[in-house]
């Protein structure tokens, strides 16, 4: 039976700030990726947000990235290699232990925005982020983008990973992502979105604007929280899925 | 055979701001209160401290406090219990990571500057920060201010802990310190301090001002690492110690 | 003709997260407070508020508090004296700076959270606070809360002020605010908002719960806008004003 | 008669933590590159530096940099461009501000670390991080490095500028900076960095490690404050000049 993963970004409101609706994409999501106290988050909403994972029974994972709170871990920054790594190892640990000490587990790491952006360009850069992460917990499933640097990266350390596609991005011949500017490039229509991933699942691929197929794994979809749309689509999309007889459920972690 | 521990606060640096000499205190000292990214230190300056206090055989402990960089969380806050217990959990998990990493372990918990000041004089609040700390390790021995609400805490807890008195400061009848206003209350003296302390340890007592002894468990002394003379008074109080016989070592914790 | 003025906190978005609806707020109200990047408000938020408060027409403000933004500057700190006045320095030289460089100006001061909780209570931090901020522009006009320590500050200094109250508080018989703990203590209805301030405005006084009138100088009303009902009461509270002869408008600051 | 003004960065200190020895450098410099609190600074360290300033007779400059106090703002961030403008102006209208509250007055610009490195080589950031500034106040003189960008972007502004080279650093052919990796690059010794200027400033010119000279208006000398052979290197410098008797004084600023 096919089967994947639902994720979505979580844990990104800060102090009284308030980002998505993550009591509704608990609902949806199999898989939670929650933010580490650097480009958002803070103690207060990573403990409120694992408590409220654990109790949906969805799985947590660790979303580190930038320091950079006021860009929102956006915006590239040029930083050398030994202290992406501490940074990746510090924020990891708050994550794994914050879990244990609520009698929960970080199952996954997914890296977050521009950071995520730069290690699906730079193989190198991907490696040292995933190895970073693992040496605080070896046991961690490393989420990937499908067929990017990030995939080569997991490949070539040999550990547990989980292959990713967006649910709401239009994608070009060579797997990168139709820039946001073009027309088509998100897609907004709930609809739209679910159809489009139970072929891509139910293909085994990814199928891009251009109707080419690119085979590759695909073990969870990322559901955007932050959209206006966000709740409307992972909840289309898991219809759709579940309508067409694919197994929604958090993913085990494929060896290279 | 007597024997006592010697601890200093170290990894207080922060991004291209030095403070104290670590390298040098870490030849002295056997436990190193190690800060955890909210009042001082980054993940660069957390990962250099614990390597070289593994390198030293010196106990690395956790050091949290307020999220007040410029105030180096020596500012009193008003900060409701959930978010305090947060804020321990998070440290406390970034520092047991980040050693894992390294192949080391956080043995000891400390908590620093004003939330170690209202913890003196508030059993509640020490509690609930301690419960923190160990709800991430419930292994931790957590250093307590002797003959303060601290050690009331670790006491209520029946958790493992080491009792500590300052090397540098003159103690009231009460068992608080001198004020630091009034003179001789802190002491510059290398000679001084090392004689102050052989008498406390051998007696198994603070020595207030007055004369007066209030018998305790000495288990551990606290050097402070970031004055022009930090480094030679932790000299002269290690030497004086071991000139007189004391067995200079990590302390085991001590049950209640 | 009876005249009062309307004002509400503005420009507290940070980074990526939005907080209240300020361009609809900024259609009724006629001052707005905005952050200056301690407690909110990032240089992105206070040029685009300050822009929009201009094109409204709506008086601007700088409104510093606690550089605590998990907080939201609504935790007390224990901070020096001077370290207080060089922030609040800071914060205003800021906001009038770039509000010169928008081709606007920067009209009053008010203080924000528990920083202004403090100062109600201590006229000689409001003082030093007010003083600070004079310094950096001698023409502010000072908000303060009418019949608290911030008035007689104020008083004390000779300085141009507005006295103000608050649209959705019930008031004790001393003045202070009803505690948020209580019944009846936060007025939630906006009908019932609109109706106590008209009779406040028109009676010059500050109408408790038991009745009893405080006279005092009512230059402005607080609206809050950071509840859900916010923008809903400071309609009601305009529209009942103007319906009973009131002039709202600006203030132009009082003199002791 | 020949004249040059002596600036070094100062004012880098945060809250605990100290940089630098800047009331010795106040004796040698004659301008001040204030830190405004985003890359280094607080505002107390900013009031302290600048009411030394004044003492000393020293102009302030302000000196803004990206807001990233670990990395000190010496790591590039790809920061859009209103989001950039809008940082310059709340940082210079800060010091504006504060210096004016203290009854100084901010004299020149200068942009820190890694933002000017990449206003060296980008003439329409240069432009846009100098126009940010000048909406502030129109009077700022602002320093460029002599033969980049910088100095292309004030010719095009037709502002006010002074033109600077550095004491300690070796220079390519085409003015760039020997890179600090090189042998050579950094010139450490007093003596050397004396006689190097004096030439450089008599000739007008930039002579660069092969020998050529790149004519160019000199105004100004950059010392760095932060090694430790800054005061020294800067006392050689002053006295070099003197000694060969050029008038060692503020810049008034050069039109284009």
């Amino acid at each position: 039976m096919t089967r994947v993963d639902l994720n979505a970004d979580m844990g990104e409101s800060f102090g009284p700030w308030k980002m998505g609706d993550d009591a509704a994409l608990l609902k949806t999501v199999t898989s939670a990726n929650i933010a580490c106290g650097a480009h958002a988050g803070d103690p207060d909403v990573m403990t409120a947000t694992m408590r409220m994972a654990m109790n949906n029974g969805v799985g947590i994972g660790a979303h580190p990235g930038f320091a950079d709170l006021q860009g929102f871990g956006r915006r590239r920054m040029s930083i050398p290699r030994d202290t992406l790594q501490n940074s990746i190892r510090y924020q990891v640990a708050a994550a794994v232990g914050v879990a244990k000490s609520l009698g929960a587990t970080v199952r996954h790491l997914k890296i977050h925005g521009a950071m995520a952006n730069m290690a699906s360009e730079d193989e190198a850069l991907a490696r040292d982020l995933y190895e970073a992460a693992l040496s605080v917990d070896p046991d961690l499933i490393v989420m990937v983008l499908c067929a990017t640097a990030q995939e080569s990266a997991v490949r070539a350390l040999g550990c547990a990973y989980a292959g990713e596609i967006f649910a709401d991005r239009a994608y070009n011949d060579d797997a990168t992502l139709v820039d946001r500017s073009l027309p088509g490039a998100v897609i907004h229509d709930p609809d739209v979105a679910g159809k489009r991933m139970v072929e891509m699942v139910q293909a085994g691929a990814i199928i891009t604007e251009s109707g080419k197929r690119i085979e590759t794994s695909i073990d969870t979809i990322c559901l955007h929280g932050d959209t206006p749309t966000a709740v409307q689509i992972a909840g289309s999309v898991r219809n759709a899925l579940e309508a067409s007889g694919v197994d929604v459920r958090q993913f085990d972690g494929r060896r290279p």
